[in-house]
């Protein structure tokens, strides 16, 4: 016997997309039940990228969930790109007059799982055999298991918010479902380590034996990543040899400054594009990874998923308060165009600063050529930095 | 028995390169020889792009070969992009506050010409067996045959402006030179036509059919150009299948506006990436398309070639003049630098407006993403507008 839930939207994934979408729409007096394959625990541990778009940061004040991201994070008015040595720094501030938070995707998740239990939000975790159903009709629904009892939520609406491997791109027929992906030839081999970064903003450093990511969590938390091939294993890098791959791609004299110590947390993770299209499915709307992919190189990820979130609560709260449903019907078109410029942006600083071994010679000077245009012309360093900073939202 | 003749510089090709060389090295009191394959009538009748940085009109006055120029130039402000159809203006003047001018190759070369014949330049046509000989040495020479003559010609610098064909660049030993280089998988079918131009500015249009180029040499003469596989003919075009193409790929819209008539020329050409380096062995300095090739996007072929002019003579009259080598000793480094900006932007351009039957449908929307972004940020415009008006000559 199946238990019944009814609800106004169903929101499928208790990642920072669909914590913040229940947050935005219990704030304009929505109902929703979030329900996940996993359960807070385990949601809160993962690691993932930690740069705030200012429209995040916007975002998250909205949504009430900013004041230990206010106090904790760390404001950043530039980065620096490092091409075989040579450096040229993104003034962030300086070209856009906007800058970038660093704050860890794994806190705003913290922060937005507090708010939302504080608030009585309900949430069906550890649910398995998640299928969303009757998206074409008016009275669409999810079905799940959850600890072998069978649930049935009816809803009006459905948010896919349960990431890449999720069951809610799934529910798209094929015929209507179009992809595009492209899977790079590495991998980031990441590790965690408590102790100050090497330098007080972000270094990414394309060098020939590999791109470097110096980055960090706070000032005494840092975060580094080496481009690796993607058979390789964590178990081939003790961190000795990590750190000493590190020195050797960041040069001397920015490893003149590394703090090195033992690494709490080490992985390796595939970089990916991924686009799904529609967005959209009758009922069911998708936001975040379980729509697209990008590569971290940029951290655009987290960033982009919020953006999804902020048109969607937007045009569900304008159907509920207003009786409005031509922000839902635009829903798909109006993110897609953003999703590719920031996928855009993704592929082309993965492109820039990684080392790829199938380039041509003629290819190789392209792409140092690309650093070297760069390093000379504010026009090209202040695209860049538009788009670090972030695009507009509609646009 | 071989005719000898002594000179200071001996300059092997009398394209664009080679007379302007002469042209800036006279003006100088230095004396030069120009030999070339063909003859004058030959040289003159080749057709090439026609769009002219502000540098290269610079160049142009500075040698006194610039009365034409101004008088039957079209200075032009702006250019269009168009991608399946939508529009978007690069302001040239607004976003740089600088133009290019449309004035065709074959007439800078038929000005140069009249200069260097009216100051009695020495020429050398249809010579055969040209081989640059002692490079290394403090004297070198060139050995080539004219009418079964052979002739010697010492010298104390060569100048190779000789283009991609010719024997300046294979002078230099295998294992100093290298080379890079990119074919793409196509080329473009041109045509001249004694009609108005469909629009005042430059249409370099992506369509799904293949890059169209709506150009023009003047306010009445016409050039055309269509993407075709490189296994394409020019039989294979009538006039009528060339209008019916270009009309499809330019859009109901601005086809309205197309003046046909009957072509007088009608080519096909391969777009290729190349650049060699180094651009000086000992006495050997390479200059235009002897040393690097773009593809016509952009028309920096010929800008290409006189930047490198203007740097070699100003190091060559530092040598005669001052007793300065610096300059001969620094501008291979110097030259190549800014090659590879221009190569990289012609490159870019060229990724950004053909169809590419090989892309993935991820790699296609990267592309389409690119215009996108572009139509939208001022920025990527202006990065795009200064490559296209020129880079700075040193940097």
């Amino acid at each position: 016997m199946a238990r019944r839930l009814t609800t106004s939207v169903c929101i499928i994934g208790s990642g920072p997309s669909g914590l913040l979408l229940s947050q935005l729409l219990a704030q304009a007096g929505i109902a929703s039940i979030v329900l996940d394959r996993r359960d807070r625990a385990y949601i809160e541990g993962r690691i993932r990228a930690g740069v705030l778009e200012q429209g995040t940061v916007d975002a998250l004040e909205e949504a009430g969930v900013s004041a230990r991201l206010h106090a904790e994070g760390l404001p950043h008015d530039g980065f620096d790109l490092a091409f075989d040595g040579d450096r040229h720094r993104i003034d962030l501030k300086g070209l856009t007059g906007r800058r970038v938070t660093v704050y860890g995707q794994t806190e705003v998740t913290r922060d937005l799982f507090e708010a939302r239990m504080a608030d009585g939000q309900d949430f069906l975790f550890n649910v398995s055999d998640v299928r969303p159903v009757d998206l074409k009709t008016a009275k669409p629904g999810v079905l799940c298991v959850q600890n072998g009892e069978e649930i049935e939520i009816r809803c009006d609406y459905v948010a896919g918010c349960d990431g890449f491997r999720g069951a809610s791109r799934q529910a798209i027929p094929p015929d209507v479902l179009k992809t595009f992906e492209r899977v790079y030839p590495f991998g980031w081999l990441g590790i965690l380590v408590e102790k100050p970064p090497v330098h007080h903003e972000l270094i990414y450093a394309n060098h020939a034996r590999g791109f470097a990511l110096a980055s960090m969590r706070s000032g005494t938390r840092s975060r580094y990543y080496l481009q690796c091939s993607l058979d390789d294993h964590v178990d081939n890098w003790s961190d000795d040899r990590f750190w000493d791959e590190l020195r050797l791609r960041l040069g001397d004299e920015t490893a003149a400054h590394l703090q090195t110590g033992p690494s709490f947390e080490k992985s390796i993770a595939p970089l990916r594009s991924f686009v799904a299209e529609p967005m959209r499915y009758g009922t069911l709307f998708l936001a975040g990874d379980a729509a697209h992919i990008v590569p971290p190189t940029g951290a655009k990820g987290l960033n982009l998923a919020v953006a999804d979130i902020r048109l969607l609560s937007r045009a569900l709260i304008a159907h509920y308060r207003d009786g409005t449903d031509t922000h839902l019907e635009a829903y798909s078109e109006t993110v897609l165009r953003r999703v590719w410029k920031v996928e855009r942006f993704s592929w082309q600083l993965s492109m820039l600063m990684h080392h790829f071994p199938d380039h041509s010679p003629f290819e190789a000077r392209m792409q140092r050529a690309e650093f070297d245009y760069l390093a000379s012309s504010e026009a090209a360093s202040r695209a860049i930095a538009e788009n670090y900073v972030g695009l507009p939202l509609e646009g």
